[in-house]
């Protein structure tokens, strides 16, 4: 998956309008590096109101200057003893009008930078909705009474069961519409499989040790919180610094080790919890490292995604498919990642779910016959030229993005309406969504186009699913390193004559002229394109040598005719033999669930007003109980009728709970809303009861043999509560709320 | 969990009738060791038609001599020179008489033992459910392009289906119903949770290595190898090497390293592959090991269970159920344990899927309200006597079974019941399960009582769930580790005064006297029972001094007057404050799943008689697909009518596939019937089409409208094969099976 490195962080149109953009293969040593690297690495670019910023920085700086030298005019008027107390007091007054207009202009700008009030509000919200979380136990931090591990959750009981229905939603929106191979592949992987997907090289971040007391940082995050720092708290940072600090936080994730370790030497940063000095940053694998077997020489890691294990069953899942194309596979799985320092608590974790499809396609033909169902969608979409014009994301019908080649292909289409309809159905805000094109210097050179599915909460916007078109990397990779080759055939009905390109470098030659580089030379000769070849042939025999440049050695080399031979042949061939490309949707569901509750939390004051009360807005589909069942008051007959509308709700498979426990029916309703339970049935009575909808508190009165199936048809979607309400009649009575 | 050792064992009615009952508390630091071994190290006895056994052994030597004799008596005849023709050609005929009788007799012996025809077929119909298995994809070997890992295996489609389907219905059967409350824990733990379980120290097994290649084996394995092929193929053993070698297989388990060691010298056994001389055995822990952070100083497993994620949470879940006990918490997730040499195919795997329960009972009450629902259920079951008599396991009433006390309480007995339940709703054959009930050796000296479910397959009885009284052990474990009580609270509604025994010892005159011992007597001391300290105090008062026996100093210590003071003190109580019992069904799913793949599997003739024709019988619950479409041939009419029905299937929740290969119906019969899809719909008409039950290979005919119906009663069980087939009119047409 190309998912999930979490970097948000400011790009700015005048730093990303021109990115280079890889015009000929790069070097096949750093092809593989940055292919690791870009699977790994994904950046998120969020779009801002940047001229406005810079200008508020400006007027700020302006601001300042004005009250510095008002200042200085009335220490020149007080000093000079020659003015007039009314002289000096209108000084003083111009001063304090010109501070207040100073401070009101640092407070915009702290606005914009996200450190003032908005941004105190984001985290009163989030602090909110955490302990409800906590409270409620949906999560708890793992291994707690023994101070738990940092990035280690739990899922408590409803937080579990939120996450079933999750998962249970995605098996049928994906897996079983769309008669998918789902697989389930074991975590503990051996080191040849990770070498060869670019895990084992290139998994890594880079680090920096206190030098006294050994811990470890991110180097990243040091130099990302010093500006971001200077950048919000700074306010009469000069521009000329604060756009060397906006540069550095967009360049952060491009950085090597070198520049990294040279910025914090350069700004003085030292070690955050002790102000020892650091080491110089190095590569940490994030992988959990393991031993299979008992000898200790078998290294094996955590599986840090689920991809892998498709790609490497997809010789036996193309047979399974009776060997057509497309199809694909999925699985969900947990994944590891042992993150240097975790921190963005339940979005940064070390172990998490992850749900995989990899959907095996022609590299010849991308159309989708189902994108039809999805092309009228109409949403947020981000796509490059965009967030390159510091424009913010646009709602775009998804047939034209794909029509107008916003979006390379129908299949890739398809998929990011499927993603779409999935994460709004689970109760993700519309407006808080959208999906983001990777900029050129985001993905991997090998993709052919790259959206990720981003969700806003109170970290900002997340990355939450990405969906990628790899095209034949990973099979590519696999096919190199196991032997075996991961192919599909295409059988013609008849036998066609083809013209083939037969590149041949006489490795003797090209030995005694390259000595040690002669590999590389032989790889990028083979790796010519049928134009290049062709020019090759032409140039050598008209003027017998020719310059040839090998990006892997960075240079041009000169290659002479007896090096190597080209020639077209004819051959009559039965069928095409193919690396299919592969798009990957990729979910990280514990992310998707931490969002879906940011989105469905909200409070209300209590009738008291002294309190307010907390809910969770869950459809039904998520609720991790459908339905309470309350006994007004305790006694024989609405305990005896309770049992009989649960024995019914649990036919109908709704599942449920009734709580009889001796407080007021307004406090019980409120503990019901808190965990997000949709519906409440308050048996009053020993033939009607009342059901209460959780969001606007109506209820209704409904006789109790009809009570089981009423839910059934709300919770399952055939009928809405507005639906239920002209059937039924309204109830309004002493028992309620506590509002 | 109790779970999981699987080690098919011989256990004798002459070894096993008078096992050492433990009467006194053993030593303090063997009962640590004790725990952890007991928790992560059980026995399967295996119930044997021993003496028959022995008496085929007996007639097979008595033939041989028989043979001997005769042979050495046609050799004198020949070389006497005395005898006629018709002498020596009559005792040379009695001669070959003998040896066929022999034969035979060798041939029933190794009938008995296993090794022959019988133990053959078995490994036959293994074979042939495994191959089944592996070409349909049920399972995939993890990692097969790369040669694999032992121990490691993928679900493939239909395999995964399946597992979904039994842990839906495994969250439907014991979560849902009974309110459970479910979490989800990270598999990465960190040492001091395993510590205080006493995986670290204890979950071990003994491994040698050869000397020369560093190769490692289970010390345990090559033993049992080597007595049992000794056993199985050296027919000629003498009485009292083959007892030998029986009782090193009954006492396998609880062998030193010492011991087993001893044992292989003994034996000249060396290393299978190479013949090299083997190291002495030494423990190798089986969690996979890792470092949790980038400092690599924090030691880390990969979970060898999911129920300590629920101990550590247990002050949680206890406040979350409003204080009140009995309650149970469940997970579902992977576990890992590094085999040193996985063999058993499916059984013994190095990451598998458990399902566990942990239900927290007051220990002075472990009554169920519903056990009433289950107490008439009657199954095998296979108590300890039954066990130490020789006998094999009997039908037994579960209500009997815990009023007679064989079960040791009505919790304890409701899991039991449930669990029949789950696994023959499942398919499990009801034949081919027992539940057996530890022996008093096997059971660790903390539990109550323990009962495995086991199911019969090609490799014998196999442990596929345990059902354990474990006492309060595990929640007391991690109080003291990590000194967070894990209590539960009874409040009385009135104070109550209560008699407290209030043992103290002095330590001061317990060190002088005891020295590096004191610690082991004051434990001692301190845990006396009532009577046994009031025994002393009367001792103490009458003699000033008395004996008293210290466990683990293994001898007895004379105690006087000054060094401990007992006494009875009267205190008013509020509350009782106690730690809860927890009883543990914990579920092996990988297993139960190959066993229900075992007795599911069948095989009839094909038409042509030519091959055999693989079926499995799977329920509806359980099967991968519910159903199948086959247009009869391909034409539009029949490829609408498909979609139609398929349309409403989807619409009903039943999960299909339209299969349009152009390939014989009787071929797309054969197809379906391999991956265990109950029923087919054949559409030969744009009106009607017929619907096939797989096992009857019965049709009836259907209107195109009514399909979805039918198949959706007959796979969520509203009715039944015979219902509908009255209903609707029996189809004998020229499409059928291929039989």
């Amino acid at each position: 998956m190309v998912f999930m490195r979490f970097r948000p962080q400011l790009i700015f149109a005048s730093l990303s309008r021109s990115p280079k953009p890889r015009t000929s293969p790069p070097p096949a040593a750093t092809l593989a590096a940055a292919a690791a690297r870009r699977r790994h690495s994904t950046t998120t670019a969020v779009s801002m109101a940047a001229p406005s910023e810079d200008a508020l920085r400006r007027a700020l700086a302006e601001r300042q200057a004005a009250v510095d030298a008002q200042a200085e005019a009335v220490r020149a008027l007080k000093a000079g003893g020659g003015a007039s107390k009314a002289e000096v007091d209108a000084a003083v007054e111009a001063l304090k009008a010109l501070k207040v207009e100073a401070g009101a202009a640092a407070r915009r700008l702290q606005q914009s930078v996200g450190a003032g009030p908005g941004g105190a509000a984001r985290e009163e919200m989030r602090q909110a909705v955490v302990n409800t979380l906590e409270r409620k136990l949906f999560y708890i931090p793992s291994f707690k009474i023994y101070r738990g591990v940092a990035g280690l959750y739990d899922y408590g009981p409803p937080g579990c069961r939120v996450k079933a229905n999750v998962l249970s939603f995605w098996r049928q929106h994906f897996v079983l519409e769309e008669n998918m191979l789902e697989v389930d592949c074991p975590c503990v992987t051996p080191e040849v499989v990770l070498k060869a997907s670019g895990h084992v090289e290139k998994f890594t971040d880079l680090m920096v040790k206190d030098e006294k007391t050994g811990t470890c940082y991110r180097a990243d995050h040091l130099l990302k919180d010093f500006c971001k720092e200077k950048l919000e708290k700074d306010l009469n940072l000069p521009q000329e610094k604060a756009d060397e600090f906006k540069r550095v936080l967009a360049l952060l994730d491009d950085f090597s080790a070198e520049e990294l370790g040279a910025k914090i030497k350069e700004y003085g940063i030292v070690a955050p919890d002790t102000k020892n000095p650091l080491s110089d940053p190095y590569p940490f694998n994030l992988m959990f490292q393991t031993s299979i077997g008992p000898t200790g020489l078998s290294v094996g890691y955590m599986r840090p995604e689920t991809a892998q294990g498709i790609f490497v069953n997809f010789k036996d899942l193309y047979y399974y498919n009776g060997q057509k194309l497309p199809f694909a596979a999925a699985q969900i799985g947990q994944a590891f990642r042992n993150e240097i320092s975790p921190r963005q608590g339940l979005l940064r974790v070390r172990e998490f779910t992850l749900a995989e499809i990899e959907h095996f396609v022609d590299p010849e033909d991308k159309s989708h016959p189902k994108f039809v169902d999805v092309a009228d969608l109409e949403f947020l979409m981000f796509p490059r030229e965009l967030q390159l014009s510091g424009d913010s994301a646009k709602l775009m019908k998804l047939g034209e993005a794909v029509s107008k080649g916003t979006v390379n292909n129908e299949t890739l289409g398809y998929f990011i309406g499927r993603v779409y309809l999935f994460l709004t159905r689970l109760g993700i805000d519309k407006g808080r969504l959208r999906f983001r094109q990777h900029l050129p210097n985001e993905m991997a050179h090998y993709a052919a186009d790259c959206w990720d599915a981003e969700i806003e909460c109170s970290y900002g916007w997340i990355e939450c699913v990405g969906i990628a078109d790899r095209s034949a990397y990973d099979l590519k990779a696999h096919s190199e390193k196991s032997g075996v080759p991961l192919v599909a055939h295409e059988k013609f009905s008849k036998p066609r004559e083809v013209e083939k390109l037969v590149i041949v470098p006489s490795k003797k030659d090209l030995g005694l002229a390259f000595k040690g580089n002669q590999k590389m030379v032989v790889e990028a000769l083979e790796a010519m394109s049928e134009k290049e070849a062709m020019e090759m042939k032409t140039a050598l025999e008209s003027k017998g040598e020719t310059s040839f440049k090998v990006c892997t050695l960075g240079k041009d080399v000169v290659i002479t005719k007896k090096m190597v031979s080209i020639s077209m042949e004819k051959k009559m061939e039965h069928q095409r033999v193919f690396t299919p490309s592969v798009i990957e949707p990729s979910f990280g569901i514990g992310r998707i669930i931490y969002c879906l509750f940011e989105h469905s939390f909200y409070t209300r004051p209590s009738k008291s007003e002294e309190e307010q009360l907390n809910v969770f807005r869950f459809p039904p589909l998520v609720a991790p109980i459908k339905c309470t069942v309350f006994p007004l008051v305790k006694n024989q007959e609405f305990d005896d009728a309770a049992k009989v509308i649960a024995k019914a709700l649990t036919t109908a498979g709704i599942s449920h709970i009734i709580d009889t426990t001796a407080i007021s029916i307004g406090r019980r309703y409120a503990r019901t809303d808190e965990i997000g339970v949709p519906f409440a049935v308050t048996v009053d009575s020993a033939t009607s009861v009342t059901i209460r909808e959780r969001d606007s508190k109506e209820q209704i009165r409904v006789g109790i043999d009809e009570v089981a199936s009423v839910v059934k048809q709300l919770t399952e979607g055939q009928s809405s509560w507005a639906d239920v309400s002209k059937t039924y009649p309204a109830h309004v009575g002493p028992q309620g709320d506590q509002e």
